[in-house]
């Protein structure tokens, strides 16, 4: 593996970048295999006895993609660089083809004519259709399977794996380094503080190709990765990895527009979203899905439904299978990693919500209830389950099985409508196994903390350990305008458990359609649950974050503990409001204490006394210490004046 | 019990009060003990009938005093009505004395010369010295007991605890009344879905007053109530009660004044704090904690060594007896309700805490660690305990025993010096009680999730079950910035698995000083962090409010939806963002999904079609719906245009 680096640069590519940050990129087995990372340089250390000790710079993972590179100089016309082309070619199972034509319905326009009107109409300001070029669509070659699951289970490494191998595995290294530690006294320092409680997670100490392979191959974990979403840098879902979040934007029939949903997608992968699902529900729900995935470098997930939904004028009766088979493949062909898909909505599950406090709260789940109630047929998703599953195979379009059933407040938390879906997400599972396409199975919702736990332990047994992703849960419902929050300790709790991403919930959640402050707000406070989690499991590339920036804080190296922070730069906006200038930021002391006093310092002096006296805990407890402590006295009491020695 | 009820006011009284609510009390077995609630009116359910169903108003816990009665004309300058004087004279165990004159030293002045001159100096806007009249200080009478843990052990129930009493106990009749449902049939709905665990809460059906009485006669709960803190309403501290939260107020050597403190002690109440800690540091602290307490009905509670390190110039080595003990008296006579004390800082404990990454970060912690060493003799406040308990029992001040070598940092939790002190905390508080103190214990602080529980388990042995009152604790220590979210996550499930009150992080934490905003963020976080541990334990006076809330998202009753959450202001405030005019919050959608579509429209179709089929389970699954179902599209299916049915 090569460090290969990048010169420094601050706040340049549209404020994709942060302060005293650089991208470098670590290589992998292949010159086209480059694993991005955020590197933080940190201040030196300064000793009392006026020597420096340099601190190494921190690389964290970074989500920012081509976007977060003040080398890369693209433009969201031309989308971004093709990272995965060779690789997906080279495996020789695709072949090309020219792909269905896109049709004015797709974006919610009876024809051509009305929808080239309402560009018009729209003005400038707005993104013209994207030119694809000369591209052609990929799909599997008849008796050929291209997923990741397949190859995995194959005993193939492929470079998706081994590029998220380096991705979740660099950081321990790092962080020895940093510490002049061997490996070993790392790790034992890192751990020697966990008994508690451990819920079945098996991180190994590093993260290997062969590893990452073992747990797709599983099904343990999942790599979505449609191999017409070359623009993608690949990452893992899976109990045994960092724990993911994803954000979702999406225009509705209210507001936004296409340009304000691309800027949403890079706002939200600088501050850290994994993947990133688009709601649309509106017009231009083509177009707007065909920008975002041309541009984003992370997975792009989608619920079909809605798409076809719209098509069919927003009447749920008469939605068929023709329709929503025709849009599945619209989406494969542009890309899409994931579907939600929900086929776990069973006709004899949806009347016991009728008893609910809140019924299904679910769209994609009323929608295909109230299908089934017109129809008093099985939800056609259920039955039409081997067809689905043969479309997402040919373009490995990973399966997010819907919770269409999830519960929409305290009260109907871990209901059996809920657990009756459950069941159903376990079955529809397996199946999609037998055919090599990869599933993850979504969760909910509104669930009090005491019932967290049962829904995870329900999960891995029912749906055979396939990765978990939940909304939230929120663990009340008392504070909409918080729902970020109320749902964040939910989201903590259940990754601990074993959840494998969370899907964030902003403050407007309930209340109204998300702007970029909201969109931040989500996302650093699932980044939040997140590491929490990641740390409560014990991962062993998490809490070398937290150790940087307390020792940073500790020795009053406030820049440092700015950029090691989720959110630099509400950080640094937070300590100026208090202490605004330049000066404060060198400064010995915070601003919750004032210069003349603060009990970091104390602690330093008591550091530095019991070191430099040679005194041990024994030596403390000694009669002896009474004469050492004279001596202190005598060398001058107030030792405010000195600098602190880390 | 009797309600009465005041007429309806919108914001009067400074912002105190919310829109739609009313001031109404609960009249005990006395005339003079009226416990104030905030009653929200409710819009009422329209059926599709054209019916309408009244929903009954709902009361909440309200910790926002007089100011928040619209009748309530005081002024800060004459302070709040004496509620109590009468409990307490009654009992007859106290004698009125002239009281320590306050000293220039008090202040931060050396002479009363400067301290005139500095108050000149400082202009206008200002508020002067605080009259309190003819009022004059109590205290027990010799060989008197005036405790409420001596009155209950006596088994007397106060009127501090029948307040209390009646304050934690009524919502639950207030929800069966609504619902119109017996009260066993509404425990049975609250309680049939908690299958998860307890850890070891009691809570019975109905808090009585005798209830109190016995828990806080087995030190299991405390009334924080000073005999000279005539204007507080009774509160309860303790694991069998509904959890509580503590804010932080107080100025510093760098900013802040009297006037500030004041309103931001009012702002905490209003949004719902139950207790408040003056930790002022800087000039004049005894007359900001006189004007905070004069006006504050929630109990305060100081840090006492941080005053007395003022008087001694900030040199925690010239720290004394003496000039504590005078700060004891000075503040007990002023009618502080509890005292945070670091006796448990043992010498011998001090050492071990070089080897941390972060030290000692607790300010009471480092002062005591400083004077340990610099002296090399033990802890005098631990030395003088039973000295300090006869000062607290003679006013009825409650121990909050400090964790001054609490964590840190992620890396130093549950590590030898933390756990070293929590014993000791556990032995002073048996000596404590022994003079028929009240006690609770201090802890942590930074905990990772998986080492949460270890804190509470060996709390609950170690201290004899005295309630634990707990900073955080932060899950992580990597978002600066957003430390209200990182500690409300540990809050929530410290609160759960057993933490009587949650001291508040603000999102200033460890970069500056909060400002309004900042605490109502802190508040409402820990508000969140409070209710959601209410909920996991159980407490039959929680889901009520869930339940009214998410009732009124599912109606549509946007503004019942606003006013029932713990910040309606902020509630309104996103709601208008995406959809501003007035109709909106009458509208049957939301921004979300906009006005053609919504999940919990179609919800409400499937729940009146099961209704007015008389359709049950056993039907769906019988072939004779699908005969049904044919009826149903025949009568259109197009159901959106018609009024949902609750």
């Amino acid at each position: 593996m090569i460090q290969e680096k990048r010169p420094k640069a601050e706040n340049l590519n549209g404020g994709a970048t942060f302060a005293r940050s650089q991208r470098t990129y670590a290589t992998g087995s292949r010159p086209d295999l480059r694993v991005p990372m955020r590197e933080i340089t940190l201040d030196d250390t300064q000793a009392s006895d006026g020597s420096v000790r340099p601190n190494e710079p921190v690389r964290v993972y970074d989500t920012s993609g081509p976007w977060g590179d003040p080398e890369f100089h693209g433009d969201c016309r031309r989308g971004l660089p093709l990272t995965r082309e060779n690789w997906v070619l080279e495996r020789g199972d695709v072949e090309e083809y020219e792909g269905r034509e896109p049709l004015p319905q797709d974006d919610g326009y009876l024809s051509k004519v009305l929808a080239d009107r309402a560009t018009r109409m729209e003005g400038e300001g707005r993104l013209d259709r994207f030119e694809r070029g000369s591209r052609k669509i990929l799909r599997a070659k008849p008796g050929h399977s291209l997923t990741q699951l397949h190859y995995a289970r194959q005993g193939i490494i492929t470079p998706e794996m081994e590029f998220v191998a380096i991705r979740e595995n660099m950081k321990l290294q790092r962080r020895a380094e940093d510490l002049k530690m061997s490996p070993e006294a790392f790790r034992n320092e890192l751990n020697h503080q966990h008994p508690g409680e451990s819920f079945g997670a098996a991180i190994p100490e590093e993260i290997t190709p062969e590893f990452v392979r073992s747990e797709v191959a599983r099904g343990r974990a999942i790599i979505p990765a449609n191999v017409n979403h070359l623009e993608l840098e690949p990452m893992i879902i899976g109990r045994n990895f960092l724990v993911k979040i994803n954000t979702n934007i999406g225009n509705s029939a209210v507001a936004s527009s296409i340009d304000e949903e691309v800027e949403k997608m890079r706002w939200s992968c600088k501050w850290g979203g994994d993947t990133l699902m688009d709601l649309s529900t509106g017009k231009n729900i083509h177009q707007t899905r065909e920008w975002i995935l041309r541009n984003c470098p992370v997975p792009v997930g989608t619920v079909p439904i809605y798409q076809a939904l719209e098509k069919v004028n927003g009447r749920p009766e008469d939605l068929t299978w023709e329709v929503f088979q025709d849009t599945l493949i619209e989406q494969a062909e542009q890309g899409v990693d994931y579907f939600t898909i929900h086929a776990g909505v069973l006709l004899r599950y949806v009347p016991l919500t009728a008893k609910r406090m809140t019924g299904i709260v679910s769209r994609g789940g009323s929608i295909m209830a109230k299908w089934c109630l017109a129809h008093h047929q099985e939800n056609f998703l259920y039955d039409k389950w081997d067809e689905i599953c043969e479309i997402m195979a040919a373009y490995d379009v990973s399966f997010s099985i819907g919770d269409g059933l999830r519960p929409g407040s305290i009260a109907d938390a871990n209901d059996e409508a809920q657990f009756a879906e459950l069941k159903t997400q376990g079955e529809l599972t397996e199946r999609a196994w037998s055919y090599g396409v990869q599933v993850m199975n979504e969760g909910p919702g509104h669930v009090p903390m005491q019932m967290i736990k049962e829904n995870m332990d329900k999960q891995l047994k029912w749906c055979h350990e396939a990765p978990f992703y939940t909304l939230g849960p929120l663990t009340t419902d008392v504070a909409p305008g918080y729902d970020h929050l109320t749902s964040a300790i939910g989201a903590a709790m259940i990754g601990w458990y074993g959840t494998a991403m969370l899907c964030y919930v902003t403050p407007k959640e309930h209340l109204g359609l998300p702007n970029r402050d909201d969109v931040r707000e989500g996302v650093i406070a699932y980044k939040i649950a997140a590491h929490a989690a990641d740390l409560a499991k014990g991962h062993p590339a998490a809490q070398f974050r937290d150790n940087a920036l307390s020792k940073a804080r500790f020795e009053f190296r406030w820049e440092d503990q700015f950029n090691l922070s989720l959110d630099p730069e509400k950080a640094r906006e937070f300590h100026d409001e208090t202490l605004p200038n330049e000066a404060a930021k060198t400064a010995h002391f915070c601003s919750m204490c004032g210069p003349s006093f603060c009990s970091m310092r104390i602690t330093e002096d008591v550091r530095r006394y019991a070191e430099s006296k040679g005194m041990s805990e024994e030596d403390a407890l000694s009669e002896g210490m009474k004469e050492k402590s004279e001596q202190f006295n005598e060398g001058g009491g107030e030792l405010y004046q000195q600098e602190p020695v880390s």
